[in-house]
């Protein structure tokens, strides 16, 4: 597929509303989180409990707050990512809605992960949906590489991404797996570590 | 109506406007589909079945695949008519607004066919839902033809829209209809092998 | 307040963003809808019932069309005002909010008067939230004629707006409060006949 | 780091997109208010106390219109700020996101507070959550003023909003603390009349 100058703003309105539309998918899926930390339902009798039924939600509010750094950073990259593109083609929408609908199963893990925080299965689950994000995100970051959909100015930066960034993540989730099957909290605590301590992982070194 | 050139961005500006909304909501239903997986409510001696459990929830995870891709191809092809409008009416925005209250049922119906996945009545919900979907999409998509709508350039490009797209995928769901008498199951595996299969009824052969 | 000429680009993006903002919260309240329709819990013994308690459903999906008619109708009525301002004020902001706080309660009257579809009660709620969202959007209306905020050339297509169709509306959701106490089911009814046979009332002749 | 003229577009596009991302979040959390406030579940004996029940969550329906209340100032003080940048580097984009984390918390902390709002422990909870926002926000606007992203027209205008309004609001919940010790009820008050009184303190005096 050649392509002319003059289809240049085209591909723009285009590759902008595709990232809109991406985002909007992020905005929703980082604000369902709060819908995941369930309120305590205490009867008449035993609203005396709330201070310890609140205190016990802390498992809730650490999967809270890991989902939303997660899907920030992700956001971040994605919209880094597409501010470098220049052309779009089918496939690389297609693996976009690919890469969103992990993304979009992060809730669902979350509040799985913030219920049941020392279950092997649980943290299992969120490790395969972290996995598959980061592997989507490397697969749609790459075709667009090869198939030079990438503006001239931004190969090199992007590529940086392809590599690094986009594989070192979903590596990390999938080294959490067999630590779960050991310790559900020690691998939890990997992600926490990791999340915190490699910001250049995630391709923002800005 | 005659259409002065002078009305031009005005209508430009409103068509933007309309396809932001329209995205708003696609993306909304799409993210929405992730609070339709039920997260297992064990009490604390269950809690050794959630290993069991989460793997029960394969029909709620094939059905929200399925509902994914079928928002997610939705807005592919809404976006790529929208792009080819040069101008609207009342009607338009009327007929867009009954699509979309079908394609918002998509969560309501892909709860309903994870949950009883093998229940002919829950399959045929889904099924009319999509077909509500299909046709209104195709209703759309016609007003716009006929009534001039589509810019000069798009005409031959939409009108091929119109036609095939729109019209095969409300059949495949209506036909899947009577399978679903003989097996919900059967039904179910048709729908996705139609999705897998003919990326060109969709209407985007790029 | 006098308004330089150089201004009128930062009230443009400023009115655009607020439309925008305005636009997002409707399309989240318009899809939150489908929530509202209770996919019914059966357990394994009960499955065969399904089809019935399908059908049960009713009330619900009337809500839902109902809801979904109104909420779209005031989306087509708010961007169109929106889109004849040329200026904006703190008022006109604090204004639209709170025509936005009535306009998110809509999914839980929706909710309200599916499930209790032959209460009084619950009818006399929808109303009174429609007659805040309509009474909120005449206000906003009406501040943005007698402060000068519209454009000129939008004048009389905005003050028409202000006085036939955002009075008629909360007058005839006032209306059916009345009805109500006798018939729940007759006020239902007096909604559905004004919505589908005034589009004129709702502002939109085109 | 040094700017050149040139970059000036990209920092626009940017911030635009880093708005438009934290405009989706606000406009998203605003409207999942609604899902907090719970509509009675009745059985076939019990709806004639629906009207009882209905005014019984005259709590949730106070705390839904204090959290939009909330929640729309935060959105009208962040979109002014944001129009008043003309710079973005990383951190603004990860306090902004922290930010947006304890926003989002809001309707998780509404519905606490809506359900029990005469414990102590509830009330505290809500105010954490607003302590954290404002504290956030704060944080936001002194980085951005701090490291030069202001526009130079907008300095005096911006710095105003980190001083009075960013801190008067986290410190009149933090004050609401020792309040709701005493009694939750007049904590809850004490916020109201804070929102209602002292427009100013958020900054937008237009």
């Amino acid at each position: 597929v050649t392509e002319s100058e003059a289809e240049a703003p085209a591909h723009q309105r285009e590759l902008a509303r595709i990232g809109a539309f991406s985002d909007a998918v992020m905005a929703v899926a980082i604000t369902l989180l709060v819908l995941k930390i369930d309120v305590p339902q205490l009867g008449g009798h035993e609203v005396g409990e709330l201070d310890e039924r609140l205190l016990d939600l802390w498992p809730d509010v650490f999967a809270y707050g890991l989902s939303f750094a997660v899907i920030g950073r992700y956001w971040i990259v994605h919209h880094r990512f597409f501010a470098g593109l220049a052309r779009w083609d089918g496939r690389l929408v297609a693996l976009n809605l690919g890469f969103l609908a992990f993304l979009v199963l992060i809730p669902f893990a979350s509040d799985l992960v913030g219920r049941y925080d020392n279950e092997t299965s649980a943290v299992i689950t969120y490790a395969v949906v972290l996995v598959g994000a980061g592997l989507m995100n490397w697969t749609v970051i790459r075709h667009a590489v090869r198939n030079d959909l990438v503006a001239p100015s931004q190969r090199a930066h992007i590529a940086r991404f392809g590599q690094v960034t986009a594989l070192a993540l979903p590596a990390v989730f999938g080294l959490s797996i067999p630590i779960a099957f050991v310790s559900p909290h020690a691998a939890e605590a990997f992600w926490l570590l990791t999340i915190a301590a490699h910001p250049s992982w995630w391709g923002h070194t800005r």
